[in-house]
C-alpha cells in the first residue's frame, strides 16, 4: 500500500508511480520464484482527475503487459490523500517457491544488479541530474521476475533489497538460523558512487539503502557456474559477495577481513 | 478500500470494522458462486495502536475463519487517516461462475434476506436503540456464502446488493440486454419499517439503500420448487419479487401494476 506523502510525493511523475506501484510487488514474486498472473488494484484518489489517472494507469498496465499479468480486478473511491493498494498473485511449481528459510552453510550468497542507487536519489535528489540511473532506480524499479524464475532450481533463500541488503539478507540469516559474512569490497555498487568520493555516504546507501527491489539469494557452491551462466544469458550482473556460516549474525568485513566500521545505526546488522 | 471519514467513521468499532472489511469482500464472491479461499489485508494506521488493532484483527479473524478464509500476505504502513484495504479470492468450477450478463427473459427475480435495514441505520442512527437489527445490518452484515455456492446450478446471473437493490439489479439487466418488472409489495423489508410506518423512508431504504449485502440473482422458472426448497434448508429467506422480460429497463409497479412514483431521484431506476 503506497501512501502519498509517505511513500510518494504529490507531484510525483503518475507514469512512473504506476509502474513502480506494480513493480515492487512483481518484485515481491520473483524473490519467490513466482510466476506473476493477476493482480488487483485498489486507489483512493481526491478527484477522478484523467491527467493523472490516464498516465499512472499507463505506466501500470505497460509493465504488466510486459510480463503478461491481467488485472483482474479492483475498487476506487475517494480520500484527501492518494492511496494505491496492488495485491499480486503468482504462481510457482509446487514444492518450488523460493522462501528466506532455506539458506544453509556453506551456501554462496548473491545479489542481482547493483545497489545503493535509489537510496542515493532520495538521499540527493540534486545528483538525478547528473546520474540519470539513480532516478530511474529510485522512480522506474525493474521486478527480477525471469530471475527470480530461473533461479527456482539453483536457489534455496532468497528475499528483495526493499530495506537494504544488511536488513534483507538479515531476514534470511533469521529465518534460516545460520550466520553470513559478507565482503563489502565485493558488494555491487552503483557507478555513481566512484565519482562522489563519499565512502560514508555509499555505505550507507549500498548496506542500508532500500528500493532497488534487487534480488539478494543464497545458492549451494556447486551452482555457482550455472549462475554465472544465468547471468550472461539474461544480461544481468549477478555477483556473489560472501557466503553463509553456522551460526548467527551478519558480518560485513573489508577487503582485510576486518569488520566494516559505520557511522550511523548499524550496529546491529542483522538483526533488524 | 475503505477510507476512514469516508466509509466508516474515526471512532467506528474495531471489532465489527474487520468484520465488515472482510464481510463486503467475501460478499462479492459469493455473488459469483465463488467459495473463499484467501485474503490479503493492507493497512494504514496514524500509529501501531493495539487497543484498535487487536479487536480490528479479531473481527477479521473471526469471520475469516468461520469460512476458512486464510490470509496469506498483506502489508502495515502509517498513514494519517486509517485505510483498509483486503482482496479476498475465491474457487469456483471452471464454466460455473455467476455473472451479471446471464438473466434471461422469463427468469425468476429473487431476493434473499430482508432488504433497507442497513440504509435506515445509516439514515437513521437514532433508531438503532430501538431496532438492534439495523444496526446489525449496517455494521456487521452477514455475507451470503453458502447459498452463492449453492446458487451455481440454479441461477443464471447474480449480485450484491451493495449500492441498493435498483441500482444493483439495473446492472444485471444493462449486462444481460433484459427488461424487469418488480413487484414493490414483494420485496423482502426489514420489519423495522412495519413499526415506522413511512413509505417514503421505507421505499427509498428499500430500494435504493445500499450496505445490505443480500444477493438478488435471477433463476429459470423451473428452479422455482428448488429455490424455496433451499431456503428452507439455509433457514434464510429467498422470495420471488419478480420477473425478467425482453427489453431494456426496470419497472418497479406496485400491487396493482402501476409504476411507482418516487420523491427522490428514481427516474432512471434501470440506468444507473
Amino acid at each position: 500500500m503506497l501512501v502519498e506523502g509517505r511513500h510518494f510525493l504529490p507531484d510525483a511523475e503518475p507514469r512512473r508511480l504506476g509502474h513502480k506501484a506494480l513493480a515492487v510487488n512483481l518484485s515481491d514474486l520473483a524473490a519467490m520464484g513466482a510466476t506473476p498472473r493477476w493482480a488487483t488494484l485498489a486507489l483512493a484518489l481526491p478527484t477522478a482527475d484523467a491527467a493523472w489517472l490516464e498516465p499512472f494507469s499507463a505506466g501500470l498496465y505497460a509493465l504488466a503487459d510486459r510480463f503478461g499479468v491481467d488485472l483482474v480486478g479492483g475498487d476506487t473511491t475517494r480520500s484527501a490523500a492518494r492511496v494505491i493498494s496492488i495485491t499480486a498473485v503468482g504462481e510457482v511449481p509446487p514444492g518450488m517457491a523460493l522462501a528466506r528459510a532455506g539458506a544453509q552453510a556453506g551456501d554462496d550468497i548473491w545479489v542481482s544488479g547493483e545497489l545503493g542507487g535509489a537510496a542515493l536519489a532520495l538521499q540527493r535528489p540534486e545528483l538525478a541530474a547528473q546520474f540519470a540511473e539513480i532516478a530511474r532506480r529510485l522512480h522506474a524499479p525493474e521486478p527480477r521476475v525471469e530471475l527470480g524464475e530461473r533461479l527456482r532450481r539453483l536457489a534455496r533463500a532468497a528475499i528483495d533489497v526493499s530495506d537494504g541488503l544488511a536488513g534483507d539478507l538479515g531476514h534470511i540469516l533469521e529465518r534460516s538460523r545460520v550466520a553470513a559474512r559478507v565482503e563489502y569490497a565485493l558488494v555491487p555498487k552503483c557507478p555513481a558512487f566512484e565519482k562522489l568520493n563519499d565512502a560514508d555516504l555509499e555505505r550507507d546507501c549500498v548496506l542500508a539503502g532500500g528500493d532497488d527491489y534487487e534480488l539478494v539469494f543464497t545458492a549451494p557452491r556447486e551452482h555457482r557456474r550455472e549462475v554465472e551462466a544465468l547471468a550472461i544469458e539474461l544480461q544481468l550482473a549477478l555477483t556473489r559477495v560472501g557466503t553463509i556460516a553456522p551460526g548467527e549474525g551478519l558480518a560485513i568485513v573489508d577487503a582485510k577481513g576486518r569488520p566494516l566500521q559505520h557511522g550511523g545505526g548499524f550496529d546491529h546488522f542483522g538483526g533488524r
